[in-house]
Formats: structure tokens, sequence, C-alpha cells
């Protein structure tokens, strides 16, 4: 399925007192590289995309991250985000960010399709991943 | 004039390589004690008088902030934070970030009250600041 | 064994377009949680912990999250933070976000105690926990 | 003298519950970007820099912000960056963030070169920004 490749540069703001990456930076990474995939695979924006099939987003079920090699500010890395499979409502994505040729930090997460709850749009709810996504991620 | 003071933690997650704030953190803190100002003159979270005062919210204008003094993860500060002034529908803020009884850091804020573009609900418009607000900071 | 509460507020900032928090923002309050246990348990600050046991930190080998009911601006939530596993190097860390009495967050983590490298001060190498780390928490 | 432009993508995670960026992220943009304009003159990452030139960082001493026009996600903008003067130990930056041809966000920074306090390690101290760092800039 498609695989969504791209580089990120490891800033001075992404890293802590002990000179590395704060680890919840690497969850927001990793959130732009989900939006990333989507983008590519549907072919907008996701500011487009979430008008176009009138959603709300793809919120966070679950979230797991696990840490092998640490970085630093200076350090070119590579995301590599595919979408490991998709339910009638929620679906799995999975990150590799690389350094080199080595796996440096392994993200897993489950998502859930939501739009406003129709009896209360203060609220949200989850509801059906449209077909077209699907065909768009089938045939990507 | 109200001021508003509270306490805050410096952690590690605000700290960068050099050991001590990432600066942009301090305009976040900043941004948490107007809510709180806010919040203690109104009576009510920001979630609530959002939607009592029918607005948006009041996006930052212009911004400044002048360093004196670092501070790094375990130290513990006091904001202070006062509206220097009130206009039609802008107003001033001044914040003051004390260690000890030392200025380490001062921010100073020109905000506007915006609601929604009646002729466009995308996009966002300045209104005038209601007089309850204002009799409500003024009665503080 | 040691629990620590602290009540966390959740601010403006914290939230994303959906108006609820934006997750990775839930993974640096669960870091805040496991600073504020060890502080309570060793009785000193962060950054006197790291002098006194002569380490650089415990940086995060395996984290995971779950998300069961989203949080906006202005609710007041309570964390709940323990060990639930002391190993040589490394150690577990459990967290549940409340809302209300509801369980609104759950975070585990799995972290592993560093110093620099001897043969290299530019690395970080696992080292054993002190035993008195491991009293003082048994004890607590 | 040298100008720096660099393109930025608008992510989700950079905007707030208004659907418009965090102000305080702009600092962080901003931040990234005089780190870019540096490593664009010295010919090295910032990792590299600090231990090339034996220093610690440039600290904020002094930083504004006037915000024109609000950005959302999936915006591309195109930040601007030049140094407009530099004194024996400190330096002024200004930044330009545009969408499309329009001024969205300017960005003004006073910043200090340090190093390590000779007497006390464990504190930074302004130094002369050294001879080769302003032939480079000036070469540029």
């Amino acid at each position: 399925m498609l695989t969504n490749r791209r580089n990120v540069r490891i800033q001075w703001g992404d890293c802590d007192p002990a000179g590395i990456v704060y680890y919840p930076r690497y969850f927001a990474m990793f959130d732009d590289s989900t939006t990333a995939l989507f983008e590519r695979a549907l072919g907008m924006t996701k500011y487009q995309f979430l008008q176009a099939y009138d959603f709300v987003g793809y919120p966070m079920v679950d979230t797991r991250a696990k840490f092998a090699i640490p970085n630093r500010f200076g350090d070119d890395v590579v995301i590599e985000t595919a979408v490991t499979g998709f339910r009638r409502s929620s679906f799995d994505i999975h990150h590799r960010l690389l350094k080199g040729d080595k796996l440096s930090v392994e993200g897993f997460e489950t998502r859930v399709w939501v739009g406003r709850d129709p009896e209360d749009p203060s609220k949200i709810k989850s509801v059906a991943i449209p077909q077209k996504v699907l065909d768009l991620f089938n045939s990507a």
C-alpha cells in the first residue's frame, strides 16, 4: 500500500536539556506525517479534505512509540508512513523514523474517523470511512 | 486595575539544550496567564466565556518580550498579569514573570476582540469589546 | 507503591482546531507527571536529583497512550502516576488521567536510567538505578 | 546582507481551537529560521557550529512580532530572515513571514552571543561574536 516518505530536520527547539529530541515532539512529527500521507492519497490539503469529506478529523484512540536511537538538533531524518489496516470507522498507521539506514523511532497509531454528532454539534461521533477515501488509498 | 498572579513550575520539556527555557514557551505561559486573568474577571472558564459572549477569541496583534534572567527546569516563578488599556475592540496586557523578587521576563501584548465575520463565517472580524466585560474588569 | 496525583488545567494552547487536546500534549503532561513523582519520592527537584545522582535522565524506551474521553480547554483533570516496576536500569510508569471519576487517557512508559558514557561524554549509556532511589520509593 | 528564505507548511498541530496558528508557534518557526540563516552563513549545522566556535548559543534578549494576516493548517508560507545589525556580543534579526506576496507576520529579535562563564560553568556569559562569523556573513 501507499507509503509516504518525508525528510525532517531536527531543530534546537525539538530538544531538551539532555540535548536530544524531547519525545512528545516525535508524536507531533508522526501526526504531521499522517497528514502528509492523507494529503498525498487524497490529492488535497487536510484543510481541504476536512471540508470535502465533511468530517472533523481522525482523533487518536491508541498510539505507541519505541525509541531505539536518539536524535539531536541538526540531524536529518526520514519518516516513512503507511496505513496498515482500514476498518469501518478506524484505521492503523505505522511510522518508521530512519537515521541513515537505521531505525531510530517507530510509531503506531489507531485513529477513528469522526464527524459532528448530528444530535449535538458540540460533540464528535465516529462515522464510516468514505468509500472514496479507501479507493484513493488502494489506487495510489 | 485587576492584577492576576499565578505560580508556574518550569518543566524539563520547557527547556532547550542550553538547559534554560526555550523562549517560545514563555509566550505560551503568558497566553495562559491572559486566559487566567479573563477567567478571574469574568468568573467563568475561557470555554464558557467564548460561548457567553459569542466571540471567537482575542488573537494577538503585536507582542513583545524582554528576557533578563534565564530560568531552568525545577524553578518556580510567579507571573503577574494585568490589562494596561482597553480600546473599542483591542486591549493591552502586561506580564511580569518574577523569579523570587527579581524581574526575569517581561511580556507585552496587544490583542483584538474578534467574532465570526457575518458575511463569511470561515473568517474572523474585530468587534467592540462588550460593555459587560469592561464593567467586570472595572469592578474586580 | 507511591502514587502521585496532580491537578492539570487544560489550556487553549493545548488544543487543536477540533477544540480538543492535541494528543502529543498528553505525553508532555505525562512527562511532567513522571518528574513530579520522582521529585516527591526523592524529595528534591529534577534539576537537583540529576546532580545528586550524577545522571543525565531517564529517556523513554517505549510509551503508549489510550484515549477514551477527549478534553477541551477549561477542563480540570487529575493525573495519577505510579511506578509499576523497577528493573536493574529501567522502570515502568503508569498514568491515569481522570476527568471527574472517569478514565479519560491512560499512559504507559518504559524508561531507562542513563549517565554519560565514560568513554565518550557526548553519548549516553544506561546505568543501574541507584539503591537509594529504590529505597526512597519503597519507603514513600 | 545575506537573506535566507525557507518554505514552511503550517501544520494541524500548529493551530489552536480558532483554527489559526497558535502565535507562540511563530516564535519557534522564527527560531528555526535564525538557525537556518546561521547554518547557511557558517556552512555547518547548529550542532556543529556550537562546537566549532565553542559557544553555548544566542539566547534571546528582546523579541517582538506583529501579526497582520492569520494562517491556518495547510497554508504554505515563506519566511525571509536577515541579520539587521551586529554589535560586539549581540545582534538583531528581522523575519518576514509571507503568505503569497503579502506580509503575514513580522518578527524582530535581539540576541546575545554567550559562552560558559569560566568562573562558573553552570552559568552563561556574553562574549564577543567571533571575527570569523562576521566575515562569513559579510562575504555571503
